[in-house]
């Protein structure tokens, strides 16, 4: 018997990271974040701090490698390697067995062999929902809460759809999304969880 | 004490009708579908069926009404009657109390009161399921099943769009988005009869 490995995918301030904890420790299986992913890839020799920064954002260089410069000339941008690096340890994380992986294009990566079972998840909320749960996070930045809302969720969108050739947020990717201002966190995890012990295989 | 309106928008052979159904019976709500809807137009004179052929369709008519006549000497065209008549029946529902509507661009219809509390949800389904779901309901048909949900998901969308200017099956018009192949029939009901009575105000 074993539950399905869930992928959270979620826009900024909507609770995606604390729902995918919760449910990790309700079904007692791994919780895999950023910094998890961030701990391995450092292990490589990139700084940490440039990892936390360009590992689920796109600058504007690696659209300029991949673009410009011929096929043979092409050298591997530091962002695609530590994406690859990243699609490595998800995959040797999919490998232990069940899982929670937040963020990281986890649903791609995992959807190209079958014998990964996967529930896939998005979790949105509205813009007033998620810009409470910001200022509580970044209540003394200087940046508008707003601004930072639209941009975080543009980086996300770019970098997915550059990595995966899908769009970020297609309702078509995912078995459950769920509106965690409507719905509240432990609504979101319930639902998560009951889906995942239906799946329990 | 109230529960939300519940909206449900559907893809071809997911069951959303189905499930609708259900939701409305355990919360003892009425329940509206397109019969209903076309029971209270064809009042108005226009024929049942050319009302259940057009009513959630969109003709290349349309269209060209609305694209090429100029304003002065526009004529509404039967389908946008119809769409307009169903938006009163939709408002009319709306407005003796909770209940279920499925299609019909209810969501949308509903978004412009905010009186109107909706619980939005749109039901989905990979294609090997929504096939065997829609078999079984069409099995003397001589059109390929796989022609049919693309093209009814196609009217569907078409249909939305003109009358909304939103996409359908976006994910930021919904605050349930269930994939009834993957969670079932039954795990769908309840997931939305129990958000539905979290917002039991």
């Amino acid at each position: 018997m074993a539950y399905p490995i869930i992928t959270i995918s979620r826009e900024f301030g909507s609770g995606g990271h604390s729902i995918g904890e919760k449910v990790a420790e309700a079904l007692g299986v791994p919780f895999y974040d950023s910094k998890i992913v961030t701990d391995v890839v450092k292990a490589s020799g990139f700084d940490a701090d440039y990892i936390s920064d360009k590992g689920e954002y796109l600058s504007a260089g690696s659209r300029w490698f991949s673009g410009l410069i011929p096929n043979e000339m092409y050298t591997e941008s530091p962002q695609t390697k530590i994406f690859n690096m990243q699609c490595d340890v998800i995959l040797k994380a999919a490998e232990k067995g069940p899982c929670v992986i937040v963020g990281r294009c986890a649903d791609y990566v995992l959807s190209d062999n079958e014998k990964y079972r996967t529930l896939n998840v998005f979790i949105r909320a509205d813009k007033e929902h998620r810009m409470e749960r910001a200022l509580e996070r970044y209540e003394n930045s200087n940046v508008s809460i707003e601004k930072r809302l639209q941009q975080k969720d543009k980086e996300r969108k770019n970098y997915y759809s550059y990595y995966t050739n899908r769009t970020w947020g297609d309702i078509n990717n995912y078995q459950l999304c769920l509106d965690s201002g409507y719905l509240g966190e432990e609504k979101c995890v319930e639902i998560i969880v009951d889906a995942a012990k239906a799946h329990d295989k």
